[in-house]
């Protein structure tokens, strides 16, 4: 890319995490920036927890656990037995090198740095290239409607295991927060080249983001390839909640309902949907909602596959 | 004692847990109230961190480290060494056992409970039966004034290892802090049959007890024994900086000095001052202040030695 462009990725947390990392295997070290969903962030236990960008700083920098998911590879657990122990609340469960990171972060933020601030120090500790930007430094907060009455993220995510059904979202803040202001720099001085949507959940992760005041529509003036890749494989979510959300919110569990929600949510600003060569048969149906189709595996699973995906999504954007 | 009737003992961290042990053991669980310097207390990595009731919740439940004299036994350091990885501050040593107890702290304080309602819960947790009491539910921090500018407490404590040369101590917030409630209400119910100033740390462990608005003349007034035990035996202090700010601030480093202060500042409250046998040839000079002089071993090592001692001084107040 020529010097100064960047591909602008929008990211929740696992699913979108896995396109990150391959964005960041095939661009150079200033040719990508994270915008990361935190209207997952969550107070516990006094300390600030950004579950979402600590997914990417963990999976960039190879410290993910493989086995679980989420978290930290080769984590301990010393500090939730001693919870336990203390009869503490122990549902959001706290490895003991990840509570460095939630620790740092409540007191650089408590110190009066800003979000952004503190995400690049923690980047630059863990070794990162790519930037990573929350997507504001201003509190916003998912609250799920759910049959069983209002739920904060957390409480519904992991407490909760996501059972109770949805009937829609809201995003406390948001009216009031501003979009992470090293992005909003970044477009004033024309340096996105691109901007992808990573196979996050649409109304969890993407939303959020997009949703900042004036946020989509910035981006939708830009006239750079837009590219959006579907959660949704053969009609099964690949991580999380996003089909069973789907089913409960009455839309058709596939990748055409996530195009759809896209394209009346957003009207013009995806140029372009991916989806997974077992979806192939929706092409035509999405390609009606005015975005080109594009198919090709989505699966992730190996590193190749992260890459190889990154680097498709990187052709259609014409990078 | 009879029913209700209860001892109140005043105390900072280390010197005064020892003999606050004493006192547990002497004493039926509900013949002894602790009340606890809380000006020490500070925020540290987004947690509230309230090292002398941790230091009395550890000792009396037997948890404290015997070897390092501060924190718990057993203790893991996982999450300080990815602190250190992450390049984040580590001058206050956080265990991860000891981390629970922060956490716990921080949590509930953030969801609006009360200091004492938060040390009732981490001493239940703990099995304790006496009551700790932070000495107030409002914030009040201590600042020393040194040869090299003013100082939060724990800065000059632990980070600068009490270094600096102090010219004087305040207590930022007292005006405005009351003293612990559940206290006033044994106050004003004629519960507390004796108080013991615990041979703590005079100017930043038992100062700002006292100096909280009204309480040393509410206690003065109570009629009952007040017995204070030196914490400067043999010209040196047992634990801590107590010998060094007292050659700082001029005055003549022994038990007498200790005595003096609390006469001038706290007239007529110390009803019996309590001298170790080294320091005999003290009390002629101490009874001059108007206080009973007694003498007595006061080095605590053993667990039998505090419970001597708190014999001692119980009889001393007629219990």
């Amino acid at each position: 890319m020529a010097g100064g462009a960047r591909v602008l990725a929008l990211t929740g947390g696992v699913g979108g995490a896995k396109l990150a990392l391959g964005l960041a295997r095939e661009l150079g070290p200033r040719e990508l920036s994270l915008l990361v969903n935190t209207a997952d962030d969550f107070k516990h236990l006094g300390l600030h927890i950004s579950p979402d960008i600590d997914t990417l700083l963990y999976t960039l920098s190879g410290r993910s656990s493989r086995e679980r998911g989420w978290g930290l590879e080769g984590e301990t657990w010393q500090v939730r037995e001693a919870l336990e122990n203390l009869g503490a609340e122990t549902w959001f469960q706290l490895g003991d090198r990840d509570l460095a990171t939630h620790l740092l972060r409540s007191g650089r933020l408590a110190a009066g740095d800003s979000l952004t601030a503190v995400t690049r120090l923690l980047g630059r500790a863990m070794g990162l290239e790519p930037e990573v930007l929350p997507m504001s430094d201003d509190p916003v907060s998912t609250v799920v409607h759910t049959a069983e009455g209002d739920l904060p993220f957390q409480h519904y995510f992991v407490r909760r295991a996501c059972e109770p059904a949805v009937s829609g979202f809201s995003f406390e803040g948001i009216e009031g927060a501003a979009p992470n202001p090293a992005l909003l720099e970044r477009l004033a001085a024309g340096e996105i080249a691109a901007v992808v949507i990573c196979p996050s959940n649409p109304f969890v992760s993407v939303d959020p983001v997009l949703q900042l005041p004036g946020l989509w529509q910035r981006i939708a003036q830009l006239s750079v390839p837009v590219i959006a890749v579907s959660p949704i494989v053969g009609g099964r979510a690949i991580k999380g909640p996003a089909a069973k959300m789907l089913a409960e919110l009455g839309m058709p569990v596939d990748a055409g309902a996530v195009a759809r929600h896209y394209a009346a949510r957003y009207p013009g600003l995806v140029d372009t949907f991916v989806i997974d060569s077992a979806d192939a048969a929706l092409a035509d149906s999405i390609a009606e909602l005015g975005m080109a189709v594009a198919v090709t595996g989505t699966l992730m699973e190996s590193l190749d596959d992260k890459r190889r995906l990154a680097r498709f999504v990187l052709a259609r954007a014409g990078l």
